[in-house]
């Protein structure tokens, strides 16, 4: 073992961690009377083995998780402390061992497994009725361990140090670009992993946006509140090239990552104190994030505290109608799970009547955008605990004005 | 229209241009029957209107096609040409509007649209033959316009800058995440696009593997001949924590993203002079090039250059069982299309019999990775044409001594 080799063997996933991740899942599937899940997501791979090589991940309902794995095997076997590891022995063979009886039921990842990949499956197992085990995946990974939780830590600790550094970054008709590209910077070089992860398919994301007045709600085709015009029509989203001005908030909502854990926040900066307006809104999305924080309590429906913090604060601002991606007044959510994936569960948002939990990891962001002007707002990484709520990011909430 | 989005209006597709993707793909569906493909691939969206807004585009046979818009409606209308753009109706109503008589043929890009999607789609209308188009999409935009070719080029000119400035970047004992990380700053302050898009489902790519010494033959997941330790087991791929040697070749494989299109160069760098050995293979890996880039010629099959190639230079050095992904002493491939993905269509590989054709864009890529040793190899963008094939990528192939 080189001393690379050395360093990395510190963030293997011991076996007892896979174990409880696999008996969680195992769980659910009896729970669903399924007969098991076919696992071939890198994200879900990585979850449930410890390492994120290409392959199929068998977790039948009671026994061992068997891995095949195309590519590659060397790396799956020194990585993952399961035991069962074998050479993908193609289509066919994997079918006939995991084809139970007949009218056997098998959960898919089907929000992400390609139709093509599906269908080839179907035509080597008609009689098998296949499930979304997309839902109760992402239930498993929901609630973090301890052992996660030192990523997440990890995270925040270097994000932290970043934004320390972004004040001395920002100048007058620098580009959005430039910034973005010195922020990146000075967090790849403390290994941030680069790529982000998002769970739905047809949405992706660099490090997250850095946009500044106007640009900053400009329509954009990504899932999240903050707009941007970026540089092209290839790739609508992130820094573009409107040049950092006096009176525009500077939104610098970007993500760290470190052994695949995210952690996602935001800050506003401004290169002079900020319009009463603007301040206003800020110190109002401040209200919403503590109040958001206060109602998160284990047992709660996420989808309530979204409810009563949308009722408590309707209406008590111009800018309202501009709240977090509002479309015919309603407010799309409030904030939603980090860890593995950027659009992990749960979400605060109608429609997620799910508890929450101890161990859920929630960025809470708050933002207006309010149209021909930009936007404003903050965010922050929560964790949920049974004695109450834990912020993991660091880094002061207030606007940091650079002088 | 401010500043920005007047520069961004110089990127913007023309009409004509749209208008000469779609008839082409039109041609396709009518030769193998179909009534129609249903496009949904954000890259595909762009490719044949001009942006990339979530949504779908019905491409039928004949008539003109139609986009229905779900994120940003004002944005597609903004940037794309085609006339009828409208709001998004719903997955009924969508249905409607492109089901036609019982036992209509619909192409669908089934290798990257969920399962969960399709089989929406399939419950909706249960009398649909559902086709794979893909392969027709992909055969459409594997020859490129000149409106292509002009942001390729770009690409290609700001990468090459970028590419003389590494020699000033790489010292002693500075790690490769170190290298890569100031190699990323330079080429994102040159407007890269920071995402790079590779079709198949499970693979992500950061900006290319920046690796030195044994790191470079490690084992990854990855679809490409380069290895790596990379950071961490979540993220087993690109730069890691191993310092820049003497003696070692220091591997540089990244890409440029320009307006959604990439070109992709390799460069060996080293600290001192190499050993024979390596510039043996390094000679070796221009020889295998220039041959494969003489024998680019219109019309001959991709499978018969690299069976040529493959039989030409076989065993031609101690290191040719490490030659392109070599298994079981069989090459997987000697270069692939290069376009708004890094895995496009043509592959030099078997199985691959199409020929050539003019306005194909592909990277070759001979390189070599004995195992315990490390790797070395050059990698170039060649466009063919009916008057010779031109290199498109720029700098010299030469092993670059940091002196």
């Amino acid at each position: 073992m080189n001393r690379e080799e050395e360093v990395q063997s510190a963030f293997l996933t011991p076996l007892e961690e896979v174990e409880t991740r696999v008996s969680r899942l195992q769980a659910l599937l009896r729970e669903q009377g399924l007969d098991g899940a076919l696992v071939c997501h890198p994200v879900d791979l990585f979850y449930f083995s410890g390492t994120a090589q290409n392959g199929y991940l068998w977790i039948p309902p009671e026994e061992s998780p068997v891995y095949w794995v195309q590519r590659s095997l060397e790396r799956a076997r020194k990585e993952s402390p399961l035991r069962e590891i074998h050479p993908y022995p193609g289509l066919k063979a994997l079918c006939s061992r995991i084809a139970g009886d007949q009218g056997s039921r098998v959960g898919l990842e089907m929000d992400v497994l390609p139709a093509k990949d599906f269908l080839r499956l179907r035509k080597q197992l008609p009689e098998t009725d296949w499930q979304d085990a997309t839902p109760l995946i992402r239930r498993v990974r929901q609630a973090k361990s301890p052992f996660e939780l030192g990523f997440l830590r990890k995270a925040a600790g270097l994000h932290a140090e970043v934004f320390a550094e972004i004040p001395g970054m920002i100048r007058e008709s620098r580009t959005e670009l430039d910034l973005s590209a010195r922020i990146e910077f000075a967090l790849r070089r403390r290994e941030h992993q680069g790529l982000l992860r998002i769970r739905r398919w047809n949405q992706d994301l660099y490090y997250g946006p850095v946009v500044s007045g106007t640009s900053a709600c400009s329509p954009t085709s990504f899932d999240g509140p903050v707009g941007a015009l970026g540089l092209y029509p290839a790739l609508p989203q992130g820094a573009g090239r409107k040049e950092l001005e006096p009176g525009d908030p500077i939104l610098v909502d970007v993500v760290f990552g470190y052994n695949g854990y995210f952690v996602d926040k935001t800050r506003t900066f401004a290169l002079e104190s900020l319009s009463d307006e603007w301040l206003e809104a800020h110190s109002l999305c401040r209200r919403i994030q503590d109040e958001t924080v206060r109602r998160l309590e284990p047992g709660k429906p996420c989808s309530e505290v979204y409810a009563e913090i949308v009722a408590d604060f309707e209406g008590k601002s111009p800018f309202w109608p501009h709240f977090m991606g509002c479309k015919d007044n309603k407010v799309a959510f409030l904030g939603h799970g980090v860890g593995l994936e950027l659009d992990e569960w749960p979400v605060l948002a109608p429609g997620f009547t799910e508890p929450l939990e101890p161990g859920m990891t929630l960025a809470i962001e708050p933002k207006f955008f309010p149209p021909g002007k930009g936007g404003i707002g903050l965010e922050n990484v929560y964790l949920i605990t049974d004695q109450g709520t834990e912020k993991i990011t660091d880094f002061p909430d207030e606007v940091v004005v650079v002088t």
